[in-house]
């Protein structure tokens, strides 16, 4: 392809779903999940090629030391590391992406992407930026992934009309969907998930958000120009900072603006956003368990077992996950996986005691 | 009371069933199970007052260190540890201590007890002593712990002619019975459980063994007359003893000899063979969870927790037990506690790998 492009990663959140793999100093995207490298890191090696520039990662304070380790530490130490003193939602992550876009190279395409996705078949997602990248002179362009299952836990794009080969106008971007809903998006074929992965122009991105987020725009730029620099960190000014609206990109412009475009793609995405996705992605045993770590298995079936202290050994149980990090050891039915954030919550007042 | 007592602390054993807390280098009486402290030393701290010396502790090579520091702790520093370089079964056991009582005082008995046992009411145990320790200057007497319920893993003790006030003549000893037998033994109530506790001049049990056990007397005599000493502690002189019959006092002696008599007693007993024991025995919440150490339950009930490592968290199931320490992690349904000993022996095995 003809463009340079400049992956941007997202490493933000600080999810309290994984505890205790995820804690609020080293998140999921720090860490190895079913796959050798941290999912910061796969997300950093999957962008390979002559086309991407070095990246540019946008994190918050306390993690830019992780970040620039773990990076670094597969030779991909970042162009620029954008440190949020807070978070501020994914609109101010996307004016910073098109800033700094902008100040490292103009006619370069930003290819925003989450640090903590799961993308099995790189070459079919790097097919999909190609396809992409000429709208996206023109166009915010985003990733549609094929809905596999009436998945309600994410937001769905409909397609619009075709704008050339592979890539279409979109026709509205939907919230997630109760069950019947997302089984008529299924079914219906138009309707692909959300995958919060973009590719633009930055001077297109900033236009839009001129336009429909000039107060996120407005601040985030005030930010970004007062911000402290120390080689390619740079620290956003807190006081700046603190006047950007808290706002999500797909709702401050994405569903506004008419100059968007999806690529529909089958890439092996998922969002790990709770052990039981982790299960369900991790390779299987005979007994269909999943182990990452030291474990000793007698009469097991369907566990999940993410492990970094001592051997685990389970006995005669099914359909649990152990989870040990120096953090803290999770034992719960896999089918409880959504009420871990109690108990992340608990191990935090706990801690602050 | 007239008579001096020498404890005689026996501390060996390196049982599996309690995998992870129990390990070969600190097996389970060197930890604290359900009390503020180890049970080794909760085993010394309950023979107080005037008429106890200085406690002896025959224990393996290997745990010398942990003997001496954990009775230095609580001020009971034995007068002597006899360290025996492997196991040679209680009947060898029972000579040292005789041979060491006779050494310390030969007018003075010998209580030997063993030091992974639980005794929640020591008062009605030394009352138990006090009975015993007229008789005990001519008989080995045993004590039998009221059979609470229909235990088929114990040794039952039948009641011969009384001797005097709470003491009566050995008619038989028991092994192992099946249920129906165990129900017998509980509503007939003349039979009590074995509990392994022996109060006795060192005299009449060096001339019973030299009756019925004289290759142990002689063997062991060899042994420690050849001992290397170091100020307190005694090295078993390793080939003598590798000479000794690896045999039980009670099938040597006990069942042999007609100088025995037993101290019926409800002294609290309890043998903590597994976690079933331990969840049993502890001090529960008000969803009957016994926990040690940092945990946070959810859902939790019927839940045994025992942790010296990063905080524990259970949500969502009942009648399990997780078991955290540096040596490994165990979760498993309560019931299934007499398999612990398959995961200890998986451990070793990967350890040694």
């Amino acid at each position: 392809m003809a463009n340079k492009i400049i992956p941007v990663i997202m490493s933000g959140g600080s999810g309290t779903r994984l505890w205790p793999l995820s804690i609020p100093t080293a998140p999921k995207q720090f860490h190895a999940l079913a796959t050798p490298n941290t999912m910061i890191q796969e997300t950093a090696l999957r962008l390979v090629g002559n086309d991407y520039l070095a990246p540019v990662a946008i994190c918050g304070t306390g993690h830019c030391n992780l970040v620039n380790e773990q990076l670094a530490a597969i030779n991909k130490t970042p162009r620029l590391v954008i440190l949020e003193p807070f978070g501020r939602n994914t609109a101010a992550v996307a004016a910073m992406a098109a800033l700094s876009g902008r100040e490292i190279d103009p006619e370069a395409l930003v290819l925003l992407v989450p640090a903590d996705h799961v993308i099995t078949k790189p070459d079919a997602f790097h097919a999909a930026v190609v396809t992409a990248s000429e709208t996206a002179r023109t166009r915010i362009v985003t990733f549609g992934i094929k809905a596999a299952h009436p998945e309600t836990g994410f937001g769905y794009i409909e397609r619009g009309e075709p704008l050339s080969d592979g890539i279409f106008a979109i026709k509205k971007f939907w919230e997630k969907p109760n069950l019947e809903t997302a089984q008529r998006y299924v079914q219906g074929g138009q309707h692909d998930w959300n995958a919060g992965i973009f590719l633009f122009s930055p001077q297109v991105m900033l236009e839009e958000l001129s336009l429909y987020a000039p107060e996120v725009l407005a601040a985030c730029k005030d930010a970004y120009d007062k911000a402290g620099r120390d080689g390619a960190i740079i620290h956003l000014d807190e006081e700046a900072f603190g006047q950007v609206p808290s706002i999500s990109i797909d709702y401050a412009v994405m569903e506004n603006t008419s100059r968007s475009a999806v690529v529909p793609c089958d890439i092996g995405w998922a969002d790990v956003g709770g052990f039981a996705e982790l299960w369900r992605l991790g390779e299987k045993d005979a007994h269909a368990n999943h182990v990452t770590g030291e474990a000793i298995l007698i009469d097991a079936e369907n566990c999940l077992v993410h492990n970094s202290g001592p051997v685990v050994s389970i006995i005669g149980l099914s359909d649990i996950m152990v989870i040990s990090t120096p953090s803290g050891i999770l034992v719960a039915p896999i089918a409880r996986a959504q009420d871990v954030k109690l108990a992340a919550e608990a191990a935090k007042q706990r801690k602050g005691r």
